[in-house]
């Protein structure tokens, strides 16, 4: 070993005592021809004192140091005279006798330091150096401890970690794949995973019962701002269980998680139905932090004349408390916010329940006092408040209004980071229709049970069937979601029917799933859930960039060593490809 | 739940109490009017009676189970009048009242039981079936077992599980890669990482360390009979050690799983440098269960006008104890067996040393008893032993002798699966001539350092030079290695000089690892361990096959979904690639 102890580990105790470090060089400055060094690795930062009468070698190589070199100490461990109370070895420094240098450093592009001056784009090129900050590793820490914590929690419940393959069979429903072409059977392709559903579902059938992985998946999609290519799931199934027994299971595992790593009991997880969530919050992921709920003024608001909402299938509005001396800039500003493309609403109309008692709106032509109070009272409103609202389609009004609250939770200050509101939404529609394509999709995915009472209506009115589907919601992020699984063979060629599959394409994608449930195919329900956010939420960060080590940016580029990249002529000939790249 | 049990849990005093299980009928017998039922789950079997006054519904619902029937069944825990001592729950059965068919099970193509009658081709096809016996579930879930403990052991002593990226860098290095189209930047690929190795060394230099991984790596190789495309690594990496820290550390871990996994101690690990293992094992990867050392006869056997010896540059050869009645017959067929390609021998010299003291060889005509006598000596040959003997080039004699050993070992069966005896090959050549391509490649890879004492030799005699390169090995399988990184990028260059690599190409492959090694890189050192071999030889397997829930066969396909397969034209269009199936 190149050291006896780490940075972080001596203490006043050690006193006295001969030690040997190594780390990199934090900082280094001169008082009164003494030479201190801050040396740092992982585990902390050790303070290191050559003195005056430092033999000349010594002086020699300290003169060379800079910032980030590597080096090795040996010296004896005292206490310090002016103690640094902020960290954990700050009673003590190292009167250092000998030093070597392991490793010299050019000057870094960026500070290594908890605030980096480094821009995200020097950040990411040079990731072995952003990685050296601490907030960066402790991130990766954490997230190392919750997949420890995930698995200790899971084993001991039974469940079975089983590997799936990451060479599978492609298959055209869902995002695109990215593929993999074979050399040993040409003119073919492997396909990585979006996720390992059909697999989990065969392990079911074959009896492993209890199956988790915490695994990568793969999308070969645009990427939006907080996509990556590669993504890791915390995959699950079980056999023989109902969705309470899912949702028991899985509340357990998050409660276990907020215990362990955050210190934090959250209470039992709310059950919200999808259209309570989607009337309420206009959003299935709803932030629950915070009240300020939807409300529908449609009967209210009608029959006054005021065309825009006569002719609006819906209109709604929330009620921002303590908002009513917004200023005319203020509400302009908040209706060129819901008009951008993103929130697509055509105009916002405002009252305002001012502290005097008046009452204020954008449409006094058309309300009186009374018709504007009886608004307010649907809400609770009291002197004070503001009540946005925003009229159209329902469904993109209720998106609309969904994303002006969280808005305004965020100017008023009501989203706290270090709270956490966990909650199950449920009871998820079956099917969407695509007006598109003229034909539906599976909300959740194929192969999701629809609830038993609600069969009789796939015939009829199959838009209306709720499915045994579940998410994980905290703070307004989706965290993860499952359902409960169709394991019977003929309700499963009935739902590839509704989804539009020929006999023949169900067969060709999912044939061998579904000759898997010919040989007695148990009850079973699953739910993955997104590693990355579930780190990102647990570490406070906005984006799941930052929980992984090495990742790509918007155009699926690892900048650091410039992947993907061309490959040589001779290696597409032995995949029998070559480049298509003129023909467009 | 379905169940308030599962197969496995009942006892004796649980006696009376009310229970519903579900599971798998693993098979059903009638016996004067009762019906007996075996109920199979993942935990156990538990046998259910239905007696003569069954109501009529169960009667018909019980006729109609056959074998991997899914049922739910609803009753009273009773005493058996015949236990079986042989099953946990051998004492009691379940006096069935209520019965509900979960899933219906057509005949399944072979039997589920612990011996099956399905040949390889059709348990691969039908894997999920496959999975529901005994021993290939029980080998996954040592798999699992085993994973969690390598974790446990790995974060308990401050190593940071870190994912590496799946899409990464194609790098013409070492074995072919498996490519990825990337849409998003047309024409270029990334690829599946062989190992994490340049990762892995990146996060030492960002200060992590202590990194592992249990990580799936991927090798484009034509498939040999026990190499799979997708194959699973303990990957691993310290900081500021030496070889003898990470032999300590990874020595502790396969202590820790055969202690925990295994119930074994096992003893410290010797070492033997690679040089003794070739000379008296002839492998660089002995099986140290039985002794049968190779031994020299190159001085002792020339000179006496046996001209296949004279004319050979080595003459080797071992004893195999108590064989000396070995047939004409038994020899023709050794003879025949070092003949084979694989082994490569031109033919085989024996002597006996029968137990009437007598003296017989197959080149009587050249050496007297007394010559003959001398070479039992240095094997310290005794009556009724066999010793046999090849020769030719070094190193080709030395590898068919090792084989030879192993296959005598299996004659004789010294070769037993229930010991286990590990050690670590060291002193490995940092470097491989390969008279091909009249280049020198690394043995282990090309950031692996020599022994600094070496260092001299790289400029004058680069073969000699011997690298801090480590394997282990257990009963003759390789189960993992690895070595002191190179952390100096002078010494990365001269390597990559030596390796043949001009400046532009290593710039291209390995710019971005030499780059970070300016920044202060720490001393650091790894190891890989196959996962899938370990777990094999723990469960006493022949293959890593069964230790794989899906795995590939020979030719690279997944025949149970029949991956890989051609894709849709359209989606070839997006990623800029054509096939190019028709130019040779």
């Amino acid at each position: 070993m190149y050291r006896t102890h780490t940075c972080g580990e001596l203490r006043l105790e050690q006193q006295g005592i001969e030690t040997t470090l190594a780390g990199w060089v934090q900082r280094k400055r001169e008082l009164g021809g003494m030479t201190f060094i801050d040396l740092r690795d992982r585990y902390g930062i050790t303070q290191l004192v050559f003195d005056e009468n430092s033999p000349a070698e010594i002086k020699e190589n300290l003169k060379k140091l800079g910032r980030e070199y590597v080096i090795q100490v040996n010296g004896l461990v005292r206490e310090r005279s002016s103690k640094n109370i902020n960290i954990p070895t700050g009673e003590i420094e190292i009167d250092v006798k000998k030093l070597t240098v392991l490793s010299p450093s050019a000057v870094p592009p960026f500070t290594i330091e908890d605030e980096s001056d480094g821009g995200d784009d020097i950040r990411m090129k040079y990731r072995y150096l952003d990685l050296r900050r601490n907030p960066v590793r402790d991130t990766l820490v954490l997230r190392s401890k919750m997949a420890h914590e995930v698995r200790s929690y899971l084993n001991a419940r039974e469940f079975i970690e089983t590997e799936t393959p990451v060479l599978m069979k492609s298959t055209p429903e869902g995002a695109r794949d990215f593929i993999v072409p074979s050399r040993l059977n040409p003119g073919e392709f492997y396909a990585l995973p979006q996720s390992p559903q059909i697999f989990k579902q065969l392990l079911m059938v074959a009896g492993f019962d209890r199956y988790y992985q915490i695994v990568k998946c793969f999308r070969d999609e645009d990427l939006r701002a907080d996509r990556q290519p590669e993504f890791t799931q915390i995959d699950c199934e079980m056999s023989f269980v109902e969705q309470e027994d899912v949702l028991a299971t899985f509340e357990g595992l998050t409660k276990h998680l907020f215990k362990t790593l955050k210190n934090t009991e959250v209470g039992d997880f709310p059950r919200m139905p999808y259209r309570e969530a989607m009337e309420d919050y206009g959003s299935d992921k709803p932030d629950t932090r915070f009240e300020m709920k939807i409300k529908n003024l449609t009967e209210l608001a009608k029959g006054k004349d005021f065309k825009i909402f006569d002719e609006a299938d819906f209109i709604g509005g929330i009620c921002a408390k303590g908002c009513s001396e917004y200023t005319r800039k203020q509400l302009d500003e908040l209706t060129n916010w819901v008009k951008r493309p993103q929130i697509g609403a055509k105009g916002l109309v405002y009252v305002k329940f001012n502290t005097d008692g008046s009452v204020k709106s954008s449409v006094d032509k058309f309300y009186c006092e009374d018709d504007l109070k009886a608004w307010g009272t649907s809400f609770g409103a009291e002197q004070g408040d503001l009540i946005l609202i925003l009229s159209g389609d329902k469904s993109h009004t209720l998106n609309a209004l969904g994303e002006l609250r969280l808005e305004m939770g965020n100017r008023l200050g009501l989203r706290d980071k270090n709270i956490f509101n966990p909650l199950w939404v449920v009871d998820f529609p079956l099917l969407e229709w695509d007006s598109e394509s003229k034909r539906f999709y599976a909300m959740h995915h194929p192969f999701t049970s629809p609830k038993p009472e609600d069969i009789p209506l796939l015939e009829t009115n199959p838009e209306q069937v709720r499915a045994n589907a579940y998410d994980l919601v905290i703070n307004g992020v989706e965290i993860g979601g499952g359902s409960v699984r169709i394991f019977n063979s003929e309700l499963q060629s009935c739902m590839f029917d509704l989804l539009g599959f020929t006999k023949e394409e169900a067969q060709a994608q999912f044939g061998f799933l579904m000759s898997a449930f010919k040989f007695g195919a148990p009850p079973h329900a699953g739910i993955a859930f997104g590693f990355d956010r579930l780190v990102s939420m647990f570490a406070g960060l906005d984006s799941i960039r930052d929980t992984i080590a090495f990742p790509k940016n918007n155009s699926g580029r690892d900048v650091m060593n410039d992947a993907p990249s061309p490959v040589a002529e001779g290696q597409l000939k032995e995949l029998r490809i070559k480049l298509d790249l003129n023909d467009r």
